[in-house]
């Protein structure tokens, strides 16, 4: 089924204390080229039907009002998946 | 400065009862366009220095090794951000 994907960051000004934990995890474990880590959401919605610019602007909505807290996170993306879901 | 994107899911086969709360709320109020939700995550890492096809392995060991649970999750996605690091 169609898919639209919806991308949540914490604001680039807050602390990250899950991806900082992660960075030092890192390091301490030889990976020294990564010198920041953080970490945020990724929503996969799943739409009955084709996606039109009205469930785009559905989700873009939903994305800022329910699935990131505006406070701390910022939505970095709202797109359609591509057709098959999975890239590597 | 560059950025790698790693992308992880849970996987298709489980239950994820994060986003199966979602997809009611989304339902109950009245966004009955979205049959269905999945949360996962997406990690930013901030590499020092030009991104390299070595780097890109390293970050895709570590996506697998260290950032996803090949229990439960899969690593779905692991590329190099573009240039300004956001897009809507």
């Amino acid at each position: 089924m169609p898919t639209i994907v919806v991308e949540v960051m914490p604001k680039a000004e807050l602390l990250d204390p899950a991806g900082k934990a992660v960075a030092g995890a890192l390091a301490r474990l030889g990976h020294t080229e990564f010198a920041n880590v953080r970490i945020g959401k990724r929503f996969e919605l799943t739409v009955e039907g084709p996606i039109t610019e009205a469930t785009l602007a559905a989700a873009r909505t939903i994305a800022e009002e329910m699935l990131s807290n505006q406070v701390i996170e910022d939505v970095i993306s709202v797109h359609e998946a591509p057709a098959s879901g999975a890239s590597a």
